[in-house]
């Protein structure tokens, strides 16, 4: 039994789990279409219905792997198990505060279990290549972050002296807000500088978003390509003799152990 | 007659296909003019006629080339056989369906032709490119496009309980389409956030679509660089004497032992 | 006499150079504040009076190359030859139409002047290496653009057809107008989709937009990568034999005669 | 006394270290928060004190730094004895000139401080990579920027000319504030083409931005990569028997020859 829900290998498994995914997916189709007030208008009651029997249903589900678990401490305060339970809190929430039950979108996040379904191999490569590259840029993404909120507030600040709440630009929170709507080239147009100093100081933070939306691009690009070219050029020629896997494609000898590589391979 | 209509190498061919396609180019600015009101009420007619007449004319065409070809199944369900049936059946859709008509811009896939007039091999090298590129990064990319919809679905629905019906945020499905907007860098700014939490909440997803337009940047320059370098390693040249696997292409004599380099490749 | 308009060599010609840089400046400034109402009222005779003085000058500069040059064909029809006289043509149109004289601007083209002023070797290298990646990249640009154009036409013939002229989709060119404003992330909010059809559509299209920006940049970025690449590997150790100064760096004997190279760089 | 001040390498330095980065910290929430106008209505009494409290422990601490430091100059003229002057001149300019005391977000610059807090050795490798990159591309970025001005200063002017005041191209500075805004990608939507030929132009400047704003990632992306593979080439180690130079620095065997590497680098 405890087989089924934990474990992904059998085939009556796999089919809970499919079955599991599905229900996930129809959860949070009732969660939006409800939103919609002319959906909900009609069929407000039924959706109602809906969202608290598959609440009742995850909740259930929630308790049983609990309780089948071997190591329940380690479910509870687990990924899945942190998931699964903020799966079910909102709709019990939205007893006392109604708005809440549209959190339970949250449950798209159980979807992750679709991990389980798939062959994980392939994807964890990738997703470690991400991760690998992510980190190794972590200062460097720091740095720019750093820069980029220097740059929003005392661009924001300088704007709101410039420009003052005629133009909308009420506050420094305010100045900001738009410096980041600005530098990130979203350009909504709900504040706009009006005056033609602000124009001109509007017209360089935006030739700066320019030239930095190239940094971060630059980092992600630059550790990809290296690992991916460490990908090309390792893993290539397994030493015969020593056994080490990691030889350059184009090794004659094996450089931990000296020995002469194969020609073919 | 089916060389004319279906090879491109000799000149009666290539002559074809050139009309062929200044056809096409015509038939797709009569639907695009079409379509403007003043230039409709002074030549409606006139564009109504010569729609008619190049649908009926790509009719012919096309039940010509189904009579032709040696291989009528494959031809009727292959790529350019569907595009060719796609090109005219608008129109006759339009008798009952009238703004269907518009739709004959499809037509313009018919331009897809040209590629038999110019010379493809250069072409499809480059195409297969990033054909490869593409298949190599499509883990990546459905990994990247599953976060991508994750964030939307959450943010978005964040956004409505935040900002609610007064700031245009009415339903879930229109939050997640402003989700996207913003996400993208689009911004056209006919939903925006208004209270304060809701600006912060949308500056974040800002910076968010900052950082995440890198990955899949960073994702194509990768393979594409690594498309390149691979290029550039295919043409390298063995040597017989010390195996050194990486010389230039140019290269008389070995740059590691000094020995000379075989005519052949 | 001919030495100081032509050559910048010497200290008469390089000061001559710098003299017409500043008049250049000056005579687009004069445009441009022109322009602007309140500065016009005020000072527009003024600024008139300058922009003849100015155009008259250019004019005895345009002729006086001419007359002093060797080549007289060679510099009317060379591309400073042209730049300068589109620098004058258009004041002189003003006078049949009054808008033309805005065209001035154009004189800004003749600040590439300043490249004969600077040291050109080191941006001749520069521009080389971004012209030599962008001609290799000539053809998967042409394929990009294509792909682009397609969808445009397309998705703007949709999009026309599903939202109508009441949203401002009055016609197929609009809506190809707005295609290219949503699929360029220029986002103005001037056209918007407002039925949720509209909007779905409009949300595929933002997130091809998002895929598609990565093309360009993956291309470009591999070229330059690529050349950078070459330029670090190459250009390295010039073989005291035979000449040849391509070796590799870390080659040890010449690649074209075979010859020992040198220990040292 | 002056090494607390100065150096952060013992405890008692490194705890007034942080303790600065605090005050500064708050100094800049109680500006941002006086700008908001319900907050300045309720607490504008208490944060004008503590701006000034805040000011007046600044200047006492930057006269302090002045006394304590050997090199009196170095310190006054140098970059973080300009930082401190300038967070603290605003408040005291606000006496004559109000508007002025918003300045004082530039003491956001003494954050920087936390670099000597935190461990610098890598940050500095980072950051010099960064410059590195930054300053070998500083050429092809001036070429960039001066295509972009021309493009801005040129398509500015023919805006102006095609579109006139009705639309708000009102002067041609506010045409190329479009410009800039539209080839960015930013796109506000405050100022916007209105005719046939205005928006076509618009599409035609949305294309070229879609494919210049791959030039600026382009040159940041190769430098950075150029820089990542030279540190990796950098370790690598030379065999000093066939003179092969890109073994790995893990290499016991020289790939190539077979014979052992020195332990010495």
């Amino acid at each position: 039994m405890a087989n089924i829900v934990f474990e992904s290998n059998d085939r009556a498994s796999k089919n809970f789990d499919i079955v599991l995914l599905i229900v996930i997916l129809l959860s949070v189709a009732v969660v939006i279409l409800d939103s919609v007030e002319q959906i909900n208008e009609q069929y407000g009651t039924l959706l109602y219905v809906l969202e608290w029997l598959f609440t009742l249903l995850f909740t259930l589900e929630y308790f049983f792997r609990i309780w089948l678990s071997n190591d329940k401490k380690g479910y509870i305060f687990g990924f899945y198990g942190i998931v699964d339970l903020l799966a079910i809190v909102p709709t019990y929430m939205s007893l006392a505060l109604i708005e809440a039950h549209y959190l339970t979108v949250i449950r798209a996040l159980r979807f992750l279990r679709i991990l389980r379904v798939l062959k994980l191999v392939e994807y964890l490569q990738e997703a470690s290549i991400l991760k690998v590259a992510l980190n190794e840029s972590k200062l460097k993404i720091q740095i720019f972050l750093g820069t980029v909120l220097t740059i929003v507030l005392v661009m924001g600040s300088l704007m709101y002296i410039i420009e003052g709440p005629e133009s909308g630009f009420t506050s420094i929170p305010k100045s900001m807000y738009w410096a980041i709507v600005t530098l990130t080239t979203v350009g909504y147009g709900d504040i706009v500088p009006i005056t033609n100093l602000g124009q001109f100081m509007a017209s360089i933070i935006m030739l700066m978003g320019y030239a930095i939306i190239a940094v971060p691009t630059g980092i992600v690009t630059s550790e990809l390509t290296a690992a991916k070219y460490q990908n090309i050029m390792k893993t290539r020629k397994v030493c015969h003799e020593c056994g080490y896997q990691s030889n350059d494609s184009d090794a004659i000898y094996c450089k931990l152990c000296g020995s002469e590589m194969d020609k073919l391979n």
